[in-house]
Parts: C-alpha cells; structure tokens; sequence
C-alpha cells in the first residue's frame, strides 16, 4: 500500500514534466505574484523560465530578487505552453513599453496559448491586442483600460475564458494558482 | 521711469489674481509636476489650492510633502477656472479609484473649464470620460489607454485642445507652465 501511495504521490505532483512556463517581468514586480504561481508550477513539475528585458535580473517592490533565464527578445513563444504575468504596478507600467515583450504576448496569444496574469499584469495585454472579447478582471483600477480595449470586465477572484487565466490580487493567487495548473494540464 | 518698469512688472506678474486654479493629487506624484505648476500659478498671482482624496496630506515619490486645503468630496468644480492633474504612476493609478475625484473631474470637463494633465495623469481622464475625441498626450506608456478611449494621441511636448493642455514628462514643465497660464488668461 505505501508503494502504491507513493506511485500516486509522485504522479500528483511530476505530472506535468513535459511542460514549459514562461514568467515574464521587469523590477518593481508583486513578488507573490512571481514566486506563488512559479513554486506552483515548479511543485508540478513543469519547468519555469524567468524572461526579463534585456535578459537582467529583476527586484521585486518588496525585496525578492530573482536572475532571468533568457532575455525575452530571445525567447520564442513556440518552446513554452503557459506565460504569466505578475503585477506590480511600477513592473507593469514599464513592461508595456518594451517592444519585445509587446511581440513576445502577441505572439503567445496568436498561438492561443494561455497567459496568465494578475493585478497590474494585464495592461501589457492591451498594448498586445490580446483582450478583444474576451471576459477577465485585474486589479480594479485597470477596468476603464481592459473594458476600453473590448474585454468584459468582472469582479471576481479568477476568470478563465479562451486562452486568458485572470485574478486581481495576492489574495487570489490561490485560485490563480489552481486554474493556470488546470490550463496546463489541458 | 522706474515707476513705469515697476507697474509694469506688477501687471505682468498678478494679472491673474481672480483666478483660482484646483490641483488635485494624492500620494507618490511626480513632484515637480506639484510643485512647478504651482509655482508658476502663484507667481501669475493666481490662488492655488490642493485638493486631495479624504483632505490628507500629501506625499511625493521624492520627499516633497504638502497639506491639502480641501477634500476633494468637499470641492465644487465651479469653485475653480483651472484643474492641473500632476503625474506619478502610482498616484495616478490610486487617484483614478477615488469616485470623488473622478466625479470633481467629470464635473470640470462637463463645464468646459481647462484641465492640465501631465505625464502619468491623464489615466482619470479615460474614467471620467474626458479624453474621447480629443488630440492630446501624456507618458507614453498610457498611448493604448488613451487611444481607445478615444483620444488622437500625438508625442508632442505640450498638446492644446478644446479644454485639455497635455505634457509628457517632467522634461515639458516649461511647455506645460506657458500653456497653462495663457489658458488661465483666456
């Protein structure tokens, strides 16, 4: 009984070796919204890549710090099946304005694969032309911008819907956390 | 002759003293865009008045600090011939949340009083739905924002149109000052 238990426990947890996450940001970003969903994913066992601008090592607003894997001009939409994007007001007001992590969103999404993003993350989503139609939230000062750019916005803790993993705050990343491994999954 | 240099300069520097300009901040602004404005109102011989969410004391990203005269919930837009909104991605991202200060600036642009806006702070605009139409421009990362609200955005220094004056970054001040005061004369 022990073995089969373990059998089950490991497959629990290793189950989602064959996957890939991209984790995309610049300083300034929410840490829990960078270390929650990546000790997730990590638990799961897919693998996370940290992709910054200009491939530099990030700080958090609140003093994690973290080396990138790969500058995200270099990073291929193609070699990952998730992206997420933490908040941070500061991180996501910066990240929008870099041309290749623009291309690089745009590029997951024509892909249709899932992004998922938190609190201030979605503002970049705008510049990506990746919310038209789409039903989501964020933090609440954002609606004005998501409902604008054609989304549906509401308030609730985690919205799934096409290829968009959605929350607004720290204290949603449980249900953030438990949706993105259900997408991965899929 | 002296006495002629010295009227004269008088006219020049107090011609605006039936004028009363509203700026309205809360926290981690931009702080030469308080304080510049500011400056170049009262030397117009202009009151000036801070307004601010609850009446509290404001603080800039930089260590500037200022006492507020009013609480904006308690400011009436006809009170005012000006509206100057200062910059700073977090106090305008927290302003735009603020339905008091949403509703003095829905209240401004709906009596067609001049409102300046500067850098970051042209994000309550798009909540008060006073941009729509409108040639203006504002930090660049806000672009998105304030295309689909409706706005032709444009990277110019200083930006004039129907009741908006629009700068960029704190590099403008000068643009932004002169702009303002003459739509304060006019």
């Amino acid at each position: 009984m022990e073995n089969i238990h373990y059998e089950g426990s490991q497959i629990m947890t290793h189950h989602l070796s064959d996957k890939k996450v991209a984790f995309l940001t610049t300083d300034q970003y929410e840490d829990s919204e960078l270390t929650s969903p990546w000790e997730a994913v990590e638990e799961a066992g897919a693998t996370a890549h940290l992709l910054s601008p200009g491939g530099k090592k990030v700080e958090g607003k609140k003093g994690h710090s973290q080396e990138a894997d790969l500058d995200v001009a270099d990073a291929n939409a193609s070699d990952y099946d998730m992206l997420v994007l933490p908040g941070g007001t500061k991180n996501a007001d910066h990240l929008r304005v870099e041309e290749a992590a623009v291309k690089f969103v745009k590029d997951f999404n024509a892909a249709g694969k899932p992004i998922a993003v938190i609190c201030h993350g979605p503002w970049i989503l705008t510049d990506a032309d990746a919310v038209s139609g789409k039903k989501m939230t964020s933090y609440k000062s954002l609606k004005t911008d998501l409902k604008n750019a054609g989304a549906e916005w509401v308030d609730e803790e985690v919205v799934v819907d096409a290829n968009l993993i959605t929350s607004r705050t720290p204290d949603d990343l449980p249900a953030f956390n438990r949706e993105l491994l259900k997408a991965l999954e899929g």
